[in-house]
Formats: structure tokens, sequence, C-alpha cells
């Protein structure tokens, strides 16, 4: 196995594929990383959570970085990393336009809501359901792809 | 769907089957993740790498998270999160028996050494070949499991 960088056109055609990703977020010098289910348009990835740790540490540091692959098997894979920053997308008029379409763009996924709006028993307690709409401004992205040595 | 913290026998179960995960470091406020094939043994997962980006970042700053799961499908699958720190194994006698154990638990595993030691072609030239061996050390671990409504 042979691995190259992709190109601008490999990453834009992953991009408006793949649905699930990893997404790190740091504070103070501790990383956290957790699955991150997303829908790409235009330069950005447009996600849902609930508020917990994730959310916190991205208000406070919006440095992220975000990671996902297509595996086909052993020899063929693809996998991007994008650097980025977060933006919340708060329910205020101001951001009534970006709400909609990242309604719009996860609602076309089955169960987009799961399990980012799942109800959550954490230490014998629900977690508490309230919902965050944001997206991820992506800053550059890198990629590598198996290719078959010949 | 309901979510649900995994048990410590859960997560023991998880480590020793999952070889897949996905490895958050950070610089200063920016995260970076990327894959990571690993063993796990007693409290610690096991791995191997070439020099690059991610070993130079933990070299620098060794708090790292570890994200994996296992997915059955939409309703069944179970993620575990670890919070760790980067410990290198260079080749010095004193590290003669970690490294050892880390070829020995990385060999079981089929085309171990890809990609962490296929041939990279990046912006047009090799990626030096220089093999570095390390470990996590676990320091906390928390999980979670979905759990079909009753």
């Amino acid at each position: 196995m042979l691995i190259r960088e992709t190109t601008n056109e490999d990453n834009l055609s992953l991009l408006a594929r793949i649905r699930l990703g990893r997404l790190a977020c740091a504070r103070d010098a501790q990383p956290y990383v957790v699955p991150l289910h997303f829908a790409y348009q235009d330069n950005f990835l447009y996600s849902f959570s609930t508020v917990g740790q994730k959310i916190d540490w991205m208000r406070a540091s919006p440095l992220v970085c975000v990671q996902m692959d297509e595996v086909v098997n052993d020899e063929t894979w693809a996998s991007l990393v994008i650097f980025g920053s977060y933006e919340e997308l708060p329910d205020i008029p101001a951001f009534k336009i970006e709400r909609e379409l990242t309604y719009e763009l996860l609602q076309r996924q089955a169960n987009w809501w799961e399990p980012g709006y799942a109800k959550t028993i954490i230490r014998g307690a629900e977690r508490p359901l309230e919902p965050v709409y944001f997206r991820i401004r992506i800053a550059r992205i890198t990629g590598h792809r198996s290719v078959a040595e010949v």
C-alpha cells in the first residue's frame, strides 16, 4: 500500500458523502474527542448537540479539529483532518437563517437527532436536554488516501 | 433509544476487542485528531507510528484523549472516551521489555504496521520512515452505550 495526499476534488467529494466524524476540542493542554454527526455545506460543518462537556469546552476555546474517514477495506480508504473553529448558532433572530439551514441539512439524515438528543442517564440522573445548534468554520483540510501499488 | 453509562466490566470487554480508535492531542489551544491502531494491556494502549505532527505534538504536550466505539447498528452501540498521557518507548535498553511487548501485541493484528509504516508521498516527497513505539497511560475512562427502550 502507498499513501498519497488527497486532492481538493477528493476532499469535496468525501465531505458531501460522510455524515460521521470525530470532533476534538481542548481545554488548557487537555484534548477531548467525541463522535460528531454533521452535514457539510459551503465551508461549514453543521451540527447539533445538547449542552455538556463538548459545548462547554468549545464555548471557552473555539479551535477544533474534525477527523473523518471512508474505509472500504484495509487497502482502500481515505481520511480527512479538518482544522476549524466553533461557531454557536443561538436561538435569536440574527441566526434564524443559519438555524433553519442546520435543521434542514440534518433532518435529511435518518435519526439525525440521535444520539445528540437521546434521553441519557448519567450517574443515575437524566441529562438535561437543552439543544444547541452550531457549525464548524473550516480553516484547513488535509487528507490522505491509499493507493494500490502496481 | 436510551443512553446509559458503561460499567467497568463493559469498558474492559470493549478494550479487549477494539483495535482502532481516534487519538486527540493538542498544542497550545489547537487540538489535532487522527486514527490510531492500538492494543490494550494492563491500563495502557500500545501503539506505533512514524515521526510526524502527532508524535511532535505529544512529545511537547503529553496529555491525550482517545475515543473508540463499537457500532452494531444505529440502535446498538457503545463508545469509550479515554483520558491519558503519552509515554514514548525509545530504543534503549531501559525500554527493551516494553518495546518487545508492543511488538508482540501489535503483530497479532493483520497489517498492524499499516498505515503507520506505509510509504507516504507528501507534497511529492516520500515521508521519512523513522519508527516510534509509544503507549498511552490510561488515567480515566468514560463510556456510554445504547439501551433499547422497553
